[in-house]
This record gives C-alpha cells, sequence and structure tokens, in this order.
C-alpha cells in the first residue's frame, strides 16, 4: 500500500476536537431555518470543566516537578514505583494478579497503549477481529499496520443486560484465522457492558483458537446502579494472551495529563516497550505522578460522580425518547450515548456539520465507529447538566426540522 | 518480516535509562579491582536538577490546569494559538517562514515528532539514507517501518569546523533510490555541527534528487563560542520537501514534560496529525502551554546555561585527553561528548556495564549509534560540573585498568 492511500485512509476530518479544521462552505445550501440559540456543547469528548480532575492531582504533579530528574527520566514503561502501587490496585480491581516488574507499562493516554498493543500483536496481512460498532481506533491500528479487519457485529440495542455481542461471529472470525481480538468494554461508542456469560465465552474461544486479546476497559469504573462487570483477565483466559488497557482519562477527567496504563502478557508489555522507546519515549514523567491518586480518590468521590452521571444520563435519555423515531440503548456504564436518529432529508455528515452551526452542538458522527451505525451520533454526556439537557434538546429540534 | 524478527531487532537494553532492566550477574568473573568510589553521574541523559528547567515553565503548566478543558483538549495537533505564537519564532530562528495552520504540530517529545516524520515518508522496502554515527531511534525506526537503510558515513574526527559528512555517499545513496534522508544536527552523538557549505550541498543534492529531509535539529540552540549554523530549511531546499524538528527537552531541560514541534511542508505534517490520533492523541494538553516559554526566555538566561555547559565541556575534554589513547573531538553544539577510547581486554559493553558497577558512571555505549563507533561511549555532560569531572576522572582510571 503506497504511503498517500495509507494516510488517505487515515482520515481524522470527523474526529472530535478537529471539527475547527473542516470547510464547512458548501452547506449553506441545505440549511433550513435560523439558528437555535444555546450555550456550546462538545459532546464529542467530556467537559473537565464540568467534572474536573481527581483532588490532588495537581498537587502530586506539582511534586513530581519537584522530584526533579528522578521524575523527569523514568523507565520508558514508566516509573517502577508508580507501577507497583498501581500494580496492586489494578489486580485488586480486575480480580488477577499483576506482575509489577514486566507486565506494566505507563503510556502517554490510553491511545498511546492501544496503538502499541496493536502494533505488538499484529503484523502485515493478520487477521484481527473487531467489533462493529467500536472505538474508531481500532480500525484505523488494524488499517495502519496493513491487518486485515474481521468484522464482528455488536447487537447492542438488542438487550440492556448484555452488550449483544455474536458470538457465533466471533467464533467464524476466529474460525478464519484471526489471531487477534480487540474491543473495549464498556464498548465505545455504545456504552454496552459484556454480560458474565459473554466475557466467559470470549475467554474460551480465545484459548480454543489461541487468540490474543486486547481489551480496551477505559470506561470500566464508571458504572451504575446494578452494573455488574466481569473482568476478561480474570475469566479464565491464558495470561500470556491478553493485554489490558486502562486510563484515568475519561471518569477521572485527567486527560489534560496524557496518561494511560497496559498491563497483562509480560513478552507483549516488553514489545510495547520496545516500540514506545521509538514512538514517544514514555508517558511525560512528571505526568506520571499523577497516577498515584488513581483508585486512591478521597473516600464516597467516585460513587458521587457516578451518580451524577447517572442523573444526565437519565435526562437525556428521557428527552431523546420522547421524540419520534429516536431510539437509544440505557449504557449500563461510562458516559456514552449512541442515540440511532430517523431518516432525514440530509446526509448523516451533512447532519452532523448543519447541528453545529445551528445548533452549537457538537457530537461524533457514527460512520467512525463503524459502517452499520451511520445513522447514529455519539453523545459523551460527562457534561454540566443543565448545558447538556438544552442541548439535546436543540439536537431534537434540528432533527424534527431535517426529518425525511 | 515476523513481529517477533521485528521487535528481537528493536532493543533496549542499552537505551539510556534502561540500565535498571540489566542483569549483571555475568560480569563479576571480569571484574578487576574494588570500586572507585564517587556520587552516580548519569551520562545517558542531562541532569536537569543541575540545570533546572526553563524560570516559568511550571507556572505556565499551572496556567494550563487552571484554564481547564480548553487547554486539556486541543487539535491533535496541538492548540493553535500555541503554535502559532511558536511559528513566529521559529521562523526568526531558522529563518524561512512557517504556515502556523498546516505547517506545525506539537508531539510527545521530538521522538514523537521523529517517528510521525518517518511513518509519514518510510513505506516498506523504501530506501532512507542514514548517517554513521547518528541518533540510534533514526535507524531503528526505518527498520520498524521496514525501510531499507542506507549509511552514510560522518568523520566527524577530521575537523572541528565542519561535520565530516561523506558528501559522495550521500550522492551515493540518493542516485541508488533513497528518497528520503534523516540526520540530526548538530550530530548526536558527536556534536559535529554541519558547516554552511554542507548544508548548502545537502539542499542541493535533496532538489537534484527529490529526496525528503527530515532535519533533527534538537540541541540547535545550544552553540558554543563561534559556533555557526546553518538552518537547512532556510538552505534553497524546496520548502514540500523539508521537516525540521525540535523541542525544549535538552537545552531548556523541559523533558518531564514531553514537548517536541515539527514543522516544514503541510502535506507530511498533514499525514504527522493524522498519525498522532491513532498513536498518542496528542501533546499532553497542559504540557502544551509549557511552549509559551520556549525562546521567550528571561534575557541572558540562555547566554548564560551555554556558557556553563562550554566551560564543563572544556573541564571533560581535558580530562579525557590526557589520558593515553583516548580521542575526542570538541563538539560545537549541544552536550554530547562521544570519545573513543583505546583498545581494552574486555568488550565495549561489558565496559558500559562495569563501569557502572565499578564506578557509578552511567554512559550510553558507541555500538547504539552505528556499527562503527563501539569503541566510542556518549556522555550527556549536562551534568553538575564537579560531579562530571570526578566522574569522568573515574571513567579514565576504569579504562587504564582494562587496557588491552
Amino acid at each position: 500500500m503506497s504511503l498517500q492511500d495509507k494516510f488517505s485512509r487515515l482520515g481524522t476530518d470527523n474526529a472530535p476536537g478537529q471539527e475547527v479544521r473542516q470547510n464547512t462552505g458548501e452547506l449553506r445550501d441545505l440549511m433550513r431555518g435560523n439558528i437555535v440559540a444555546g450555550k456550546l456543547v462538545d459532546f464529542s469528548h467530556g467537559d473537565v470543566d464540568a467534572f474536573t480532575p481527581t483532588p490532588r492531582s495537581f498537587e502530586l504533579f506539582a511534586d513530581g516537578v519537584r522530584r526533579g530528574g528522578r521524575q523527569a527520566y523514568t523507565e520508558y514503561r514508566g516509573a517502577s514505583a508508580i507501577r507497583e502501587g498501581l500494580a496492586d490496585k489494578l489486580a485488586a480491581f480486575t480480580g488477577a494478579p499483576i506482575d509489577a516488574v514486566n507486565g506494566t507499562i505507563l503510556t502517554p493516554g490510553t491511545q498511546g497503549a492501544l496503538f502499541l498493543a496493536v502494533a505488538s500483536t499484529v503484523a502485515r496481512g493478520d487477521k484481527v477481529a473487531i467489533v462493529q460498532p467500536d472505538y474508531f481506533a481500532n480500525r484505523k491500528l488494524v488499517e495502519f499496520f496493513e491487518g486485515e479487519m474481521v468484522p464482528v457485529r455488536l447487537d447492542y440495542m438488542k438487550s440492556d443486560r448484555e452488550s449483544g455481542l455474536d458470538l457465533g461471529q466471533l467464533e467464524d472470525a476466529f474460525r478464519q484465522g484471526a489471531r487477534v481480538f480487540v474491543f473495549s468494554n464498556p464498548n465505545n461508542p455504545a456504552g454496552a457492558v459484556y454480560s458474565k456469560n459473554e466475557i466467559r465465552q470470549i475467554a474460551d474461544l480465545a484459548g480454543k483458537y489461541g487468540v490474543t486479546v486486547i481489551a480496551d476497559q477505559l470506561y470500566s469504573r464508571l458504572r451504575y446502579a446494578d452494573g455488574a462487570y466481569t473482568h476478561l483477565r480474570a475469566s479464565g483466559i491464558d495470561p500470556g494472551n491478553i493485554i489490558t488497557i486502562m486510563g484515568p482519562s475519561k471518569t477521572e477527567s485527567l486527560s489534560g495529563y496524557r496518561l494511560g496504563v497496559a498491563f497483562g502478557a509480560p513478552e507483549l508489555i516488553g514489545r510495547m516497550e520496545k516500540l514506545q522507546a521509538i514512538v514517544s519515549l514514555r508517558a511525560a514523567g512528571y505526568s506520571q505522578a499523577v497516577l498515584q491518586t488513581w483508585f486512591s480518590e478521597p473516600e464516597g468521590w467516585m460513587d458521587e460522580r457516578i451518580r451524577l452521571h447517572q442523573i444526565i444520563r437519565d435526562d437525556l435519555l428521557k428527552v431523546l425518547r420522547a421524540a419520534k423515531g429516536i431510539e437509544a440503548r440505557t449504557p449500563q456504564a461510562g458516559s456514552y450515548l449512541f442515540p440511532r436518529l430517523p431518516d432525514l432529508a440530509i446526509g448523516a455528515a451533512d447532519f452532523v456539520r448543519i447541528l453545529r452551526l445551528q445548533a452549537n452542538v457538537i457530537v461524533t458522527p457514527g460512520s467512525e465507529f463503524g459502517p452499520h451505525s451511520a445513522n447514529s451520533v455519539r453523545l459523551n454526556f460527562s457534561q454540566d447538566r443543565a448545558a447538556a439537557v438544552a442541548a439535546v434538546k436543540r439536537l431534537v429540534e434540528i432533527v424534527e426540522r431535517y426529518r425525511a
């Protein structure tokens, strides 16, 4: 594949935060009606001014700066003391042991971990099972490394108690030769959590076919009432065949520090470190110190954060479901809603741009997450409650205006 | 190439800062004599406790945190206001205009920029001209992307007034089909600065053969007395065929924030941003704010920093040159010394490990930088002056002890 082809497939025009680079001149001809005034809400990512970073995060960063060289220059995989502390907490959280010395790596965001994990497992021509819909980078990473994507359907509208993964398709993918499976749990964009039964079956199938699994559990702490969660790494899977990825960018609002962590199979973590040495060297040394707040938040802080997100989730679902033809699953975890819109008189991409220009509402187009979800949009509802409710009302108004 | 082969070539055992992961048990049999006591000096990187970060860097970071979401979530290529400010300063410094909107990208360190630049220009099987010796990641990046390295010799011992690049070999490389040339100026590890004549010839050859050049100018601000410096991007090269990389991690001691910048050809910068979106998303948002200190340091601050480094450089050169058989070039810029050691009774890799164990001195083995410099070691002399002088005296003592 030529570099030109390769990079033309790596489009970021519709990626979160990139709207400012779009040319929107040609949309004027399609527009109906006037501006629907309201405060800008950018649902493409969480609002860290509404849900602020973990208490003491900045103080720990400042301590890191004061520590100087020891904190600035760590091993490429991250400061060993910080990784040790994390390994204990993450083992307790996920329910299976972690090799702190050889089985952990700190990365610049979970994006960094995902990149390194895919690079360490997918060679040119390798088949990789990818869920549709799922986080857009999964597909792009497989394409970048010239792997072959084998799609597996997620029927996330079927039930609110499981993810809806088509396990028959997953086994077909493995039978066809997929050697790597990348998926997010809770699913990004749908907020679907994989049931205990689904996770057990994924573990069994991975074992049966010798598949390496990259489990992106970025949102696995933000779980709503009765939100059972099963960690794949503690479900009987071969520990040498799984990498789990987490990070404090979302629920904990620490995205500005760019921190992620991957843990699991030492051989793969070793590869990831070697690659990180030529990709970015290490997660920013001073930022690493902030990870000391993680899983050590003040008593009750996380519960309160979850409670507030659940209120917003329910507010927005009520507004969306009151509109004719808008369908939405109740997410059991995370801060994404992924409503499916009714048929519109304009294309899905134009709708998203017009929504921004006419209603001051930014959402991420569903087409980013897979080929079958172009009629959906993703909203990160980690926002100011009142502003988010008003913005979703404007979204509904724009839907009405452009209804087919 | 299998992933196993690929990653086995990406060794980091001897990379700076990775010493803690080495198994050194088998060295005991080789050792002669006792410990030479002295304070640990880690010459594998600069000591940011001896030369502290730019004034106001932390305050600007803190302002970034206070700014909240706007600073945490920037475009993938970095906050536009910060890139605009930088473009003006970097254009003034390098002597050629910069397209702030489309021709700049902020990255997690210059390592991040180098990775993205090579990924954006080198496809599988592409020939890439690489200087020997040069920064070790250049070679590793070409190998990772399965390009074919065409080596070009740098005879850095020949003169202190030019780099000693073999321009005949460079043209041969281009004639053989190399379409990309990656090099550092000043050279890492030798501290050699390319003369005006050399840079002009590189520009001419790149134009003649349509070669894209990635110029790593990380150390181009730390120039000693009479240190003339010629910027390739202002030397008649096609602006569409050059990416220049700089960053504040070294001279300015801001490595703990992980910041770099690449500027030049908009098409290539566009590719780099697309790739960054799946590699690390962006340079840490809050860290980006620190770049406002860059090229805006207090009056006289940089001059004083250069003056102090020159004193240490000259101190260390005096100690090294007093030892029989140690040769060293005077670096015109940067903070690296790359002395060539006499023949020893132990292998070069063992010498480096023994030096650490017996003398508390960490250096980077010359073999990291190319196949012809195994008898050299690299020292980053951005250190406490007295500690560095004492450490180099211990290095000389260990050389004497193991002389062949």
